[in-house]
């Protein structure tokens, strides 16, 4: 396949949506912002043997380039509308090419996501996607805005995808049902759309947990100026992963691993039912984890006594990053 | 440097704006779009020894990866705003991401650009930008509307960027000064930002001529569903190119060895003055090079004799590119 039939192939990938008015092929695409809705945007680049086994399958990781951007809108309370994606590719593989675009085109046109640009090189195997959305009106949640008292929550559940990605590098075993599961939370991770979009004006602020519960609740406090108690057995682990390894391990992968794409939320204890309502209309559940504090520190604690993570997030670079 | 100190740094790059609500460092970026503007969007990514030599300067890599995607939306006729930024780096080198944020910096606050977003990630060195911008009123300028008996017209010189290249690659020689200019016409790329805006509503098509001025040419001529005839003779050569090689191997940089980052626009004859009074007005040139005809294949002539571009731009995935 040459440059042009890539990016022609690319035409077809994702949402038609009426408000491009002119997408893929010129130098550049033009979309109208409805009136009054402020724009979101995130980039998120993905390199293999970095962010993912450079065996993932192209389907696999034409879904999960798009959702790890999902998931950052989600956190934002945002509405995603379009995209652009830069593919580094060592060879253009056309079977390799439609399989990515099948992905990433399942993902997008289930969220209404319309593909307007992009670029392809020849290069190492890399994935870049930038995600433009629409926020709710003028509000957006944001990770500044957590306060004293607040309850801190997660949705869904954590250290799934460290567990896959574990089991798909070999480091681990597990029966072939857990191992499916796992490894599917790892290469096709559920973005929180609907669940931020609901938690507009309901939560204080929000973050998605892409590298690991610990480091992003730290990330929260940090940008709320607060402390936060986590406590760890209030931390929802899938029956998947506890049925995999033990109990101190599973709680090691949710606070250290990564790659769940889950939201971590603070909100005023007053708002309990409203969350737990918006979650059962999902279909889903949200925990609530932790208490926010004064100071600027995040202390894990289970059953009463200091809890510790094991490592503190993924650094591109300091020596001895293992994701 | 960690990446969170790289993207703390990167939050001191480009413009201040006060329509960016949220900047660097959530999980998006949240700007407010004016109402009645549409937003333009394009990207570019430029990979070491594909793009530029792995050995350019860190100052003229921040400049020239938005430059690059300034003259996208130039050929759009938008103004720019707002960008991201994934930089893949072999290692974090805080001298050097410096001094790409100095050259990143100098050209985004000329334009007004703030820098919104981005991530980093250790790999190959590789530089994506997108550019967000918006364009005048509901009105683009696109690939697509040039018709029979338009001029064909091309903004500045062009050649001296490839020239430029093969300088820089060792492939060429010449004097200091001729050196010192085509170097800079490849490393420092002036994007026709103010003249793509002047020019809506006057011209009927443009691009950008990022992939030789045949080839450029061609994909216009494409989009409109037309053919042209391109005079060589009126090709606008620079001194310094002239100064440097045989006319007729200036015309081949012309036409083949991309990167120049001028305007190649289609415009009714009517608006010969106006286009000459807006490129006097930015104390530039605008070049009348060739007609647009039936038909769909661009030739070129020179002095009344057919004439053949020797490449017809670079294509990442065939053998033989040697861009």
């Amino acid at each position: 396949m040459s440059e042009a039939q890539i990016i022609d192939f690319m035409r077809s990938a994702g949402a038609g949506r009426d408000d491009v008015t002119v997408g893929i092929g010129d130098d550049a695409a033009v979309v109208e912002v409805p009136a009054g809705r402020r724009l979101v945007v995130c980039v998120d680049a993905l390199l293999a043997d970095v962010h993912f086994p450079a065996s993932t399958e192209a389907h696999d990781l034409g879904w999960r380039s798009l959702a790890v951007n999902l998931s950052d809108l989600a956190a934002m309370g945002a509405e995603p509308a379009w995209a652009t994606l830069v593919l580094s590719l060592p060879e253009a593989n056309e079977a390799w090419i439609k399989a990515f675009a099948r992905g990433f085109s399942e993902l997008a046109r289930h969220y209404d996501v319309a593909l307007i640009g992009g670029d392809t090189v020849r290069g190492p195997l890399a994935v870049t996607v930038q995600l433009l959305g629409l926020a709710a009106g003028t509000d957006c949640m944001l990770r500044s805005g957590a306060r004293r008292g607040d309850d801190v929550w997660v949705s869904g559940s954590v250290g799934d995808a460290a567990a896959g990605l574990a089991l798909l590098k070999g480091k681990i075993k597990a029966d072939k049902a857990s191992t499916e599961f796992l490894c599917r939370r790892f290469l096709r991770p559920t973005a929180r759309v609907e669940l931020g979009r609901q938690l507009v004006g309901i939560v204080n602020a929000t973050i998605d947990v892409s590298d690991g519960l610990y480091t992003d609740a730290a990330r929260l406090a940090k940008a709320s100026n607060v402390g936060m108690i986590l406590n760890m057995e209030d931390v929802p682990i899938s029956p998947a992963l506890a049925a995999v390894m033990p109990r101190n391990e599973a709680l090691q992968m949710a606070a250290s691993g990564g790659d769940d794409y889950e939201l971590l939320f603070a909100a005023s204890a007053k708002k309990r039912s409203e969350i737990q309502a918006a979650a059962a209309s999902l279909n889903m559940s949200c925990s609530r984890i932790g208490t926010v504090t004064d100071g600027e520190t995040v202390t894990c604690v289970l059953e009463s006594e200091p809890w510790m993570p094991s490592h503190t997030g993924y650094e591109h670079f300091v020596a001895g990053g293992d994701h």
